[in-house]
């Protein structure tokens, strides 16, 4: 089972804004591709439709300490941080050149669709439960 | 029939980039903007579930003259510049105080899904076809 | 003095992603919309090269309950929810159709560019504090 | 000399729109992840603080044969396509699982900012002009 997943990515020039720096809402898009490749390295995909379900995130945050700039590299890690029979939440730690420049953290639910198209909150299915798990304690707070 | 439309925005901080200008790419989301806005205009929806069509782009393109910036009010001035049977062509020429600062374009084809969930071109439904024509020629050539 | 702002946006087609609801990402940029307005409201513009002061993130959240679609036409309220020396906060409230669908906020730390280029905490400006209060206990606690 | 360069990418979930696949605009974002990722396998960057110039696009295009999805594996391919004293174009090819789905290109004018501040076209330094050639033609017309 894994709690943990790493991916490193360049800043791109369009990720930048007039200020100089990524602006904030791109954090949000790193935290997904480190989610998204989280689930690849497991073998899944974000988007199943032998499963059939969705992950919609119902609480996201992000704290910023240093600014990134145009072709820096970003290290973006993963920890599970907490597990429901519905939810999984985890935390991001955004650095570069081995700083620490900014953590943040999602809330996703797994949810099927309804007949009538609208999505509801379901059981994360075992194919998916049964690769994930919480990160240790001591790993989260630090 | 309509051939023309204009929509006014003002430029948003993240649709700068880290050269203080707007991205090369937000033109043609601004462009898409003026073409749903036209669409809307006409009493119709480009995401349209009764019709059953869709309006992907087979071509695109776009001339910069000058930059746009932070807070500049563009007008985005669309015009119908060709229409088949199946495909529209549109003109868009943006301005901000009375000067052109980029002129562009795009054509986009009507499908229709198949069964096998491709998409395929189809003729414009009467619905859209009957409201739209293309500008004169004295007008697009300015 | 002011506390509140109200935006109203429609919902643009690139905004959407494959599961054809706005990306969870967006909604930063939507608060930062009714930020600048606000701004604007105030006669003011959050890029000030009078003041020359900046205006980094270092904190955001966001709360979702309803997804939004192509074409929802969103109110996006910001409330003034505190103020320090050198910060602002904002809560901002997302409704279509008089349902609320998400809730959020940001903290800003005003800045100045020190010789070095390194932004540095600095006192917000009279010019613009003396234009913003934190919006009633009642109203943010709603 | 180089004439060609070669990125691989994976289409991210928030570049695909409610049609489901990756929206239009952002295969200029790709060209430039492409152009930028060819500067810097010359040990150039196209932010050059040294040289003092900028590249500001004057023209793009693009033509869309297939749609590509979430997760596709994306190869993108970089031909210089035309070089002047002041100006580069380049061809961009998309393919996936080796067939090509899109293919279009962008000119860029090296530009030097004016005291008063407004770009002005400039030659480009011998610095990348020397390290830069146009495709052989054969290359360019296949």
């Amino acid at each position: 089972m894994a709690h943990e997943f790493t991916i490193t990515r360049r800043v791109e020039f369009n990720e930048t804004d007039a200020a100089g720096i990524v602006h904030f809402s791109n954090y949000f898009r790193y935290m997904e591709y480190a989610e998204h490749a989280f689930f690849r390295s497991l073998g899944r995909s974000i988007v199943d439709h032998d499963l059939d379900v969705g992950w919609p995130r119902v609480h996201c945050h992000c704290d910023y300490k240093k600014p990134l700039k145009f072709e820096d590299e970003v290290e973006i890690q993963l920890l599970v941080s907490a597990r429901t029979s519905k939810s999984l939440s985890y935390q991001f730690r955004f650095s570069t050149g081995g700083t620490e420049v900014a953590r943040g953290g999602f809330t996703v639910v797994c949810v099927r669709r309804t007949e009538a198209g609208k999505m509801k909150a379901a059981n994360i299915p075992p194919e998916i439960a049964d690769l994930i798990e919480v990160a240790p304690a001591d790993k989260l707070t630090l």
